[in-house]
């Protein structure tokens, strides 16, 4: 890369130049769309104008109870419109969003919210027992507001400023916002890697801001079209998992209707994906396999044809995304992680395929696409040398785009390994095809090492998963003296009564090795039947815990 | 404004935060639809996979002469795939892209082309005969790439380097693009205003990605739908003219098909607008009136019908509207102007008129329509007060803006005139409605003051232009003892032989004053045919030389 002395001209003394802030986010929904809705639950709907409003109101709260600029703010909620409100309100008076991850063991939690040197916490009542026994080792914190659905009285040993709603009744309706530099963080939360304690991952104004106009031009496009000012959104990804991914940003911005389903309930899910006619969610492989394989779906009583749903977290297999066609669910897939905000690549089929029948579209759909505007991204060998865009020369993702996190938060020796050589290292193994389509194969540290050859736990999982009667499938490696490694499978049966012979997989997964599909020593040791796979906390295969109980 | 300190977190020594460049806009588009097309009259096409290709070989021509980043590259030719290759290739290299308007006259043009500083200049060969008397006075250029529609010896007295496919071919493939700063000038032309030079106003890489992230969002909104990567795109309104909108990079930051008409002939631009199926394109609205009233396709033997126009530079007037939704023509608005990159505002219908029928939806095609995302807009009074949203009151429209021209270039005295306050003021007068829609009245100098009333010329011409056998008008104020000013109108008549009388048009007015739309002194103190009404170089009305007419 070459440097050279590019033309700058100074701006006249009385000129603005306005920084990118999240608050622009927000007036922009409400010109395009003020009458949509805001709707939670079967609780509370107010359209755009009030929702702007209510972020004012919120500002003025939070500064009332002592919150400024630079203030880290933790919220304990479920998906609400109360979240939704401290997705701007925070961030636009200059203090950071730390989204709690609730679903995080109690110490975990309480490592997180001090290492993010939280100063003032919004906690649903669902939560408040949870914080009670760690309040005293979090001597920072100098205040809590309450979070309830309805109203009643909550003893508890918290410093409770009062209830939400009670308080933002009081509140005038415009706080005049100030306005600083675009580089002031945001939002900040943690994310749990295999090892060690959690890593706390930022974003901040820019980022977000440029990350959302990237999101909203990808959802438009034909070949995606997942979103848009007509259209009814609702997370199934909860907020505190990076952003839901950005979207409730994106659907601002658009100004599209959002219904937000609090705790995640499956008869309230069901309720508001029909009621409210969403349009749109997303959620990861798991979530949509329950929700497919729910009796009410399943059988036709509950009809969801329309739905969009983009699938993220781990790649969609081909079995699913076929069930859920069948069930008139129109699937997508992205690619992202914490550490990218998370939007990397999405599956905007090319025109062709996008005209295509479902069985053409099919392996389109399980890609996880191409890089969104802005994002640059490689498939690497170990070298750091790009592979050929050929769909089988499979490496490293690394990627440079401007809304990655510049660093894990205090962790200097992993922030440097995570941008080694000046790219972010995914960690995930993947092929570009010819179309610069991405297919995730599988985690550096997944990828089974036998007879000298790399095997992608991802691609047999995909293989097992295609044999009837199986529902859910994990494959890891395991020592082999003679081959290193040599992958192993759990497996849940669709009926755990009757599952069937592993012999019978074993054999199934032989005529890929006759295809040439597969190598034979791909073909697992052994398969064994489980009533359950243990999942991480947003419900990804938790493979540190399956290789200690195999 | 309140001034506070956010928190700003350190970047991890290897992190890369990469630069908002134009170059991020052209592989966006690549990888969305590699095989779509440019398209250059019926003379040339080639897919996106060769535009890039091209661009890349374009910038090693451009260095292989010289140029070098913080270098001025004038370009002077028609719209063609070359000057969309110019857009990228020359800031990408980061050198600065003079867009010169060639409709100017010589002596205007030499002005502009000091003042700009160029360094290097593509020419075709229309203009050849026009610089060479200017090169004498031009030192500063190093040298001339000639632009050609089809080999022939060109014999001049420029310091040719040669033609420019003739090099291209012969340049490698791939350049190594540098990154820099993205407040490096991408882009530099000049805007003539009634009195004084023209003047100079530059954008930066980074102003040109938000402005086109924002228009890629705003133009694939429901309500408004003008252009995605699955559309045909053709400018009419020309590439030296803001960026013919920004458009180009839209278009090829989403891939869409992008048809190029060279100069501006009817029977090429009907070929191609037909051929090419064309879906989208942009003019100003004395384009659009040339191109519903030529006599093919107002008798409907050439079939428009699908044909989406976007209309800006001066408001859409609804005769004109209504006479191009008969065509089959679906027109909308949007506001801008050279000082703002320029778009501000674009009528995004809302959903409720978006699903109703022409005639509800005529009024607000003819608005300027509403704040685009991260523009803030105000109508001020006089004293900078912002007026009530009512429809109804009218003052100046003030604008900030990630995207705003920060000066005129080396003009110190009206760059400051210009930003006055902070905001950019436009000139403009208009109104704003409950729902924030924008409708444009007048520019402030053309406002006729009457009676100690404000009188809005447009909204007359408006008027006049309702009443049978009127194509064009002209309203201007005239020096009037009793009343201060008093309006004028200049009138072209449907057929020049058979001219309405003006009696009877002021009969006509008279009815609006009865009604209580205008008052008694806004009826024109006279109504005079004539057979042209002089125009700007970019098409609009010249108030200036009709004054003096008059």
């Amino acid at each position: 890369m070459n440097s050279v002395t590019p033309k700058i001209l100074p701006a006249t003394p009385s000129a603005t130049n306005p920084p990118l802030l999240i608050g622009d986010l927000l007036d922009s929904g409400v010109r395009m769309a003020g009458d949509n809705q805001i709707v939670y639950r079967d609780l509370s709907r107010h359209d755009y104008r009030r929702f702007r409003e209510r972020v004012h109101q919120l500002a003025h709260l939070l500064s009332a109870q002592g919150v400024k600029a630079g203030d880290v703010v933790a919220v304990l909620d479920w998906d609400s419109h109360r979240y939704l409100e401290a997705f701007f309100a925070i961030p636009m008076i200059g203090a950071v969003l730390h989204t709690v991850n609730v679903r995080l063991a109690p110490e975990q939690i309480h490592y997180t919210m001090e290492h993010a040197e939280d100063d003032f916490v919004l906690v649903h009542e669902d939560f408040v027992a949870l914080l009670e026994p760690l309040a005293d080792k979090l001597p920072r914190i100098r205040g809590y507001l309450l979070c309830q659905d309805a109203p009643s009285s909550v003893v508890s040993s918290l410093n409770l400023a009062g209830e939400y709603e009670a308080l933002l009744a009081e509140q005038p309706r415009h706080y005049d916002f100030p306005t600083f530099d675009e580089n002031a963080v945001a939002t900040l939360f943690y994310t749990t890697g295999t090892t060690g304690n959690p890593k706390g991952v930022f974003f901040t104004h820019r980022q977000l801001v440029l990350h959302t106009l990237a999101e909203a031009s990808t959802f438009q496009t034909p070949g995606f079209e997942l979103l848009n000012r007509d259209k009814v959104y609702m997370p199934i990804t909860p907020m505190f998992h990076v952003h839901a991914w950005g979207v409730p940003y994106t659907a601002t911005l658009m100004g599209a209707t959002q219904v937000y389903p609090g705790r995640y309930e499956p008869e309230m899910l069901v309720k508001l994906l029909v009621g409210e006619k969403v349009d749109f969610s997303h959620c990861v492989p798991t979530l949509l396999n329950m929700v497919v394989g729910a009796d009410a779906i399943a059988s036709g009583k509950v009809d969801l044809s329309g739905w969009k749903v983009l699938v993220g977290g781990s790649p969609l297999t081909q079995p699913l995304c076929r069930k859920a066609w069948e069930l008139g669910i129109d699937t997508r897939s992205a690619y992202g992680m914490s550490e990218t905000c998370p939007l990397l690549t999405a599956d905007i089929l090319p025109r062709d395929i996008d005209q295509a029948d479902f069985e053409a579209q099919l392996p389109w759909r399980c890609k996880a696409g191409v890089a969104v505007p802005l994002v640059s991204l490689e498939v690497v060998d170990e070298d750091g040398n790009p592979l050929p865009q050929d769909g089988e020369s499979i490496g490293e993702v690394r990627v440079r785009a401007p809304w990655l996190t510049q660093s894990y938060y205090k962790e200097e020796t992993r922030s440097e390994e995570l941008w080694r050589d000046g790219w972010l290292h995914t960690g995930d193994v993947a092929a570009l095809d010819e179309r610069g389509f991405l297919q995730i194969r599988d985690r550096i540290k997944d990828v089974i090492k036998t007879g000298g050859e790399w095997v992608s736990s991802l691609d047999l999982e995909n293989l097992i998963g295609q044999y009837p009667g199986i529902s859910e499938v994990a494959v890891i490696g395991v020592a082999d003296e003679q081959w290193g490694e040599r992958p192993a499978a759990l497996v849940v049966a669709s009926d755990l009564n009757h599952p069937p012979e592993s012999q019978q997989v074993k054999a199934f997964l032989q005529q890929f090795v006759d295809q040439g599909k597969i190598n034979r020593w791909a073909i697992p040791s052994f398969i064994r039947f489980v009533d359950e796979i243990p999942k991480t906390s947003v419900g990804k295969l938790d493979k540190k815990r399956i290789r200690q109980e195999v």
